[in-house]
C-alpha cells in the first residue's frame, strides 16, 4: 500500500534528520524538579505515541502525531480529561465533550488545520472498529492541530486517514522522536524549525511520587527566551523586531499527562498552567495562535466505564490543596518540550522553495554561555 | 452520479411525506410577538437553507442541512457569531475559533453524529474552492450534530462529502422544508419522530424592526408541552414514566439568526436563550443531550474583512439594554421551531424495523383542545 | 437592641399578610415528579433557611434570607457546590471561588442590590467567630441579590450586619416562610408580589431516592405562564405588551440543593437546568435580570476537609448518565418554586406610595380553569 | 478624624521606608518595548491611582488602592471592561456582571481579602453620592483583593470604608508609589516582600501609538525569576526547595489598563495574557493563589452611557488581528510591574512579631550580574 512506502521512506529520513540534541543534553536545566525516565510524556503510566511523517516532493511537510492515553478500549474505560483554551484560534475537535462530562474516549490525534476532519474520520473509525465496540453509535473524536502552510502545501491536504491509522499502530512507549516528525513536520517556532517537543516530570514518593508528562507541537511565535537567555533578542529576529516581520502567529498545541488521580475540574486547572511554561519560552499567545491545552490522568481507579448498572462512582482524587506541586510541573515540563522541539527540529525545506533553517546551535550556544545558562559544555 | 439519483428520489419521497402541517397553521400561537414572512430562518437577511436527504433501502435514514448565512465569500466577510454550549454532550466541531474571535466564516453544517468530519472535509473543500479564496490556508468549519442512531444505520456514516456539496448548492431563501428532511430525517424528540423545525419573529419598526430566525434540528426528551398543554403526560410518554422507558437523550442544535447588530458577546446572551425556548417544549437538557446553540447576525456593517490594512473597525452594535425584546424572540421561535420539527414529521421506519411514530394528531389535537390551547379549530 | 425589636414587629407583620396559599394547594400541580415532605428546600438534608424581613414605615421594605446548607461548622467541612450564570447582571460575590475550588464555606445569603456588602461583612463575622475557625484568615462569603427598589428606599441601605446574624440564628428545618419575607420583601415578579418561594422533588428509591430542593428569589418579568396557561396574556400585563410599560428587568436568585451525591461539575450541569424552569414561568432572562444559580450538594461523605495531611479524599459520585431525573427535578422544582413566590405573596405598598399588587387569585384561578389547569377546586 | 491622622503617619512612614529603587533604574530591562513617561498604570488616558498605607502598632500591616480609570462620573459613562479569572481561589467581587455587560462602573479597589465588603460598602457610598447619580439604585463594585494575613492582624480587619473612600481622593495621575503602600503594605512575594508595582508598554505611532499600563499587588510564590535569571535557585528559596517550606499560596490581583479601543472580549484576550508575565516571574498560580486580571479601556468613544434613548452604539474597535502588540505588551508590563514590586518593597516587621525581609539586593544584583541580566552598573 501506498502509504506504508511513505512510511518506510520517511523512517529512513528522520533518521538522517534527527541530528540534534534534546536540550537537557546540552546543559540546558529547565526548572527545579527532576525528570522521569525518558524525559517524556510516556513516562506517565501507560501513555503511548505515535508518528507519522507525511514528507514527499518538494511541498508535502506535514504528519500526525497521536497520543495514546493507555492501552485497551479508551471508549469502555474512559479517561478524566480537561481542555483549556489558551487561545482559541484553532480548530479542536471534541472539545465541548470533553468539558462537558471531564472525560476522553478516544486517543488524541494531532495534525495540520486542513486535516482535521481527516483525523476525526481515522479516530471514529478506529473506535467503531475495536473489538468491544460493536454498538457503539457515537465517539467523540479529539484532534487538534496547528498551521503548517508555510512549509507544507496544506490546501492538498496529504494526510489521510491511513495515514492516522497508521499511528495509532506505531504507537509505543519509551522514547518519544522529537523535532521534525510526525505533526511537528512542517511547523515553524519563534521564526525557526518548530514541531514535536516532550518533557516530563517526576516527584519524589515523600511528594507523592507523581509524574506529569507533556507532548507539544509548537508553531508560534513571540520573544524567543531559552532557559532565560534572551535569544530572540540577542538574534534580533522576534516579534515587531526591525528585521524580523514575523506575525507570531501559528499556534501550539500542548497535551499534558499525569498519573496523578486529578478529576477533571484539577485537571483543567493543571492544563491552564501549561501556558505559563510556554510564556516563558516567550511565546505570547498571539491573535492568530490558537493554543489549547489537553490534560488528562491516567489513574487507572479514575476510569469511567462506558456502560454499566451503578448509578455511582467511587473514585480517590487530589485534594485541591496538593495541586500546586503538579502546577510547577507542567509548567516546567511545557517549557522544556517547547525548547526539545527547536533543538530537535532540523532546517527544513518545502512549499515553494520556503527553507526554515533550525535554531542554530552555533550561534545559539555563545548567547546561553553568555548569559551562563548552561550547567555543563556543549557537545 | 451516485448521490443526484438519491436526491432525486429523495424529493419524491419527501413529497409525499409532509402531509402534516405547521403548529402555527393548526390553530397554535406561540408567544406574543409576530412572526416573519415565512416564520423560518430565512426571514433574517439573506439566510438560505440547504438540505440533503438520505434515505436509502431500510436501514438509510439520515442527511445533511445547511445554513448559509448570507451570500458571498464569508470567508472573506465574516459573520459576528457565538456559540452557547446547553449541554456539551455532542460533537460540534468549530466552536472555540468562533468563541475566541466572535466571528463565522464558513456554512452551518447539521448532520448525525458520525458524519460531523465528513461535513466538515466538505466545508473545507468548499471554502477553499470559492472564487476569492485561493490563498485560504485556514477554515473554521462549523458543523453540528445529533444521533440519529435508532432509525439510521448511523456505523455506516452514509452521508458523504458530495451530500453536504449538494446542500450548500440546494440553499435558498423562502420557505424551508421542515420534519423528515436533511439532518432530521432519523431524528427522534420526546419518543416522536422529530426532525427540522423553523420559525421567526418580527419586532414592529417602532421596537426597531429586527427580525429573529431560528431553525431546529431535535433530537431530544423530557416531558413535552404544547404551547402549555401537558401532552406527554396526556399521553403518559414521557421521561421517567412507567410506560416509556427512553432515556430523555438525543440533542438539540438550534441556530439562531438575526438582523439586529449584535457583537459576539450579546449573540452569545441571545443564544444562551434559545435553551428556555427548548425547556418550554419540556426538554430537559439531559445528560446524553448534546444541546448546543449558534447564533449570527446578518448586520451588513457588522462583516469582519479576512484581510486588510485597517487596524480597525468602526460598527454599530446594539445596546444592552435593547437586548430583552430579541431575548423573549429568541425563546419564542425556539419553541415554535421545535413544535413544527415535531408537527412535520411523519411516521419513519428504519433501521432493523425501528419506527417512530409521528405525533398522532388524533391524539394531540384533542389535548390541546382540552386545554383550550388553539386559536381556532384544526383542518 | 433595635433589630430584636424590629424583628417581632416583622414577625407579627408577616403572620398578618401571609393569607395566600402555596400552587400546589390551589390545586396547581406541575411537572411529573413527587415533592418531598415540605415541599421546601429543606426537604434536602440538613438545610436550614433563616429569614429576618425589614419593613419599617412607608419606604423600607427589604429584608435577608440564608440558606445555611448543613448544620455544623462549614468552614472546617465544606460543601461541593457551582455556582451558574444564567445572566449577569447582578453583584453576586463569591462565585469565583466556588466555581474554581468546587466548594462553599459559609452559608449563602440573599439580599438586596446594595447590601450585598453588608451580607459578606455579616457573613465573614460569622464564620471569624465560629468556634473551631479560630486560625482562618480568609472567607469567601457568597451572597446574593435582586433590586427591591421599586418598593423599597434601596439607596438608605437598610439591611444591617445584624439582621443578617439574626437570619442565621433564625435558620430552621422544616416548613419555609414564602412570599414577602426575607429577601423577597420587596420584589416584583411579572409585574405582580414576589418574593421568596421554594418547592422540591423526592424520588422514589428505586430511581435512587435523592431529594432535590429549591429556594427562589423572584424578581424578575417576562410573559407569566402558570402551569402552562398563559396568565400573563390573558391579563394583558406582560413585557412589550401595549398596557404593560414594564422592562422586565430585575432578577432571579435561584438556589438549588440535593442529597444526591455530586461533584462540583455536575452541579454545575443541576445548577444549569433551573433557568429551564424559570423559563416556564415565562422569565426571558431580560437584559437587566441578574440570574444566578447556586447549587449545593449535602451529601456528608463529599465534605471537604479545611486542612488535612491526606493528600487524597476517597468518594463516591453521581455517575453522568445518572443525572437525567436530578435535570428535570430541578428544572420542576424551581418552576414551583417561582409559582410560590407569586402565590404566597401579598399587595405591598411601598417606598413614595409605590405599590404592587399581589397575583390577583380571582383572575387567575378562573383563567386557570379556562385552561384545564388545576387538578381540583380552588380553596 | 481618626484615618486622617494614620495617613498623615503613613505618608511619614512610607516616605521613609521607600528608599528602594525601580527594577528598570537597576539596569534591568524587560522585554522589547519601550516604556510610557512614568513606566506606570497611570500612562494610560486619565487612569490615576489612589492609595491609604494603614499601618499602625505592631500587628497592622494593610491599606487600600484604587484604580480610577477615568476622571468623571463612570457610573454614567461606563468603560469597557473584562475579567480573566487566572486562578479563582480569591474574592474579587463584581465579576460577574463585567463579564456580561462588558463595562466597569466604579473604581477598582484593591484590599485584603477580608476587607472586600469594606472596600464593596464604600464604593456603592462613593457611587450613590457623586453627583448625577441620584437615580442610581445599582452599583457593581470591583474589588479585588489579596490576603496578607501574615504580616497583618487581617481577622481585625482594619481597613474601614473611610480609608477607602479616602484613596479615592487620593488618587492622582503622574508616578505611582510602589512597595509597602496600600493594599500591598503587608503582602509576601517569593517568601520575599512583595506590594504594590507598576509598568508600561507605549508603542511607537506606526505601532498604532498605543499604551498598555498595568499595576499589581503581588503575594504570590513559585521560583522567582528576575529577568530570567533564577534568583530563587541560586538563593535556595522556592517553592518545593528544602530549605523553603512556604506553600507558594497567596494572590495576585493584575490591573491592565489601555487606551486602545478595545471591546470586552479583546479586552478579556488581553487580560488573560498577562499572566504569562505572572508565569515569567516564576510564579505558578498555586492552588491557593487567587490570581485575577481585570483589564479596561480608557478609549473615549467606547464609553457607555448608563441611560440613553439610542437602541445602538457607534464604536471604532481594534481588529483582532492588531491585538498581538498589545498582548506582548501586557506581559511585558506584567513582568516588570511585580518586579517593580518587590524591587520597591522593604522589609516589614508585623504580626506576632512577623518578619518578611526584602528582596536582598546586595545578593540579588550579584546574580543578576552572574546572568549578564543588567543592562548597567547597579546603583
Amino acid at each position: 500500500m501506498h502509504y506504508i512506502s511513505i512510511c518506510v521512506f520517511l523512517l529512513t529520513l528522520s533518521t538522517m534528520s534527527h541530528s540534534q540534541t534534546p536540550a537537557r543534553d546540552l546543559g540546558i536545566h529547565i526548572g527545579v524538579i527532576p525528570t522521569g525516565k525518558h524525559n517524556a510524556i510516556t513516562d506517565v503510566g501507560n501513555v503511548q505515541v505515535g508518528q507519522v511523517t507525511v514528507r514527499e516532493g518538494q511541498n508535502i511537510r506535514t504528519g500526525v502525531t497521536v497520543i495514546v492515553p493507555d492501552t485497551g478500549n479508551l471508549f469502555q474505560h474512559k479517561i478524566p480529561a480537561a481542555i483549556y483554551v489558551g487561545n482559541g484560534f484553532g480548530k479542536l475537535a471534541g472539545s465541548t465533550q470533553v468539558q462537558e462530562l471531564g472525560n476522553l474516549e478516544t486517543p488524541i490525534a494531532l495534525t495540520n488545520t486542513l486535516n482535521v476532519s481527516t483525523a476525526m474520520d481515522a479516530l471514529i473509525e478506529y473506535t467503531l472498529n475495536q473489538p468491544g465496540n460493536e454498538k457503539a453509535q457515537s465517539v467523540n473524536a479529539l484532534v487538534g492541530e496547528t498551521n503548517d502552510g508555510y512549509l507544507n502545501d496544506i490546501r492538498g491536504r496529504h494526510v489521510n486517514k491511513a495515514h492516522v491509522l497508521q499511528a495509532i499502530k506505531n504507537a509505543k512507549s519509551g522514547p518519544v522522536e522529537e523535532g521534525c516528525v510526525g505533526a511537528g513536520t512542517g511547523t515553524v517556532c519563534f521564526g525557526f524549525k518548530g514541531g514535536i517537543g516532550t518533557a516530563s516530570r517526576k516527584f519524589p514518593a515523600e511528594l507523592g511520587g507523581y509524574t506529569v508528562g507533556v507532548l507539544v507541537q509548537s508553531n508560534f511565535g513571540g520573544v524567543l527566551e531559552i532557559n532565560g537567555a534572551p535569544v530572540g533578542q540577542e538574534l534580533k529576529q522576534y516579534y515587531l523586531s526591525e528585521y524580523f516581520k514575523d506575525k507570531a502567529d501559528g499556534s501550539c498545541m500542548i497535551v499534558v499527562a499525569t498519573d496523578a488521580p486529578l478529576d477533571s475540574r484539577n485537571l483543567e486547572r493543571l492544563a491552564k498552567r501549561a501556558m505559563l511554561g510556554l510564556g516563558k519560552t516567550g511565546g505570547i499567545a498571539s491573535n492568530g495562535s490558537g493554543d489549547y491545552v489537553i490534560a488528562f490522568s491516567t489513574a487507572t481507579e479514575l476510569r469511567v466505564k462506558h456502560e454499566t448498572k451503578d448509578l455511582t462512582q467511587t473514585l480517590t482524587v487530589l485534594r485541591n490543596d496538593a495541586m500546586s506541586g503538579l502546577f510547577m510541573a507542567a509548567i516546567e515540563a511545557t517549557e522544556e518540550a517547547i525548547l526539545n522541539s527547536l533543538f530537535q527540529a532540523t532546517t527544513t525545506e518545502g512549499k515553494d522553495g520556503h527553507k526554515i533553517e533550525a535554531l542554530p546551535l552555533d550561534k545559539v550556544l555563545p548567547i546561553l554561555k553568555k548569559y551562563n545558562k548552561k550547567v555543563k559544555n556543549e557537545k
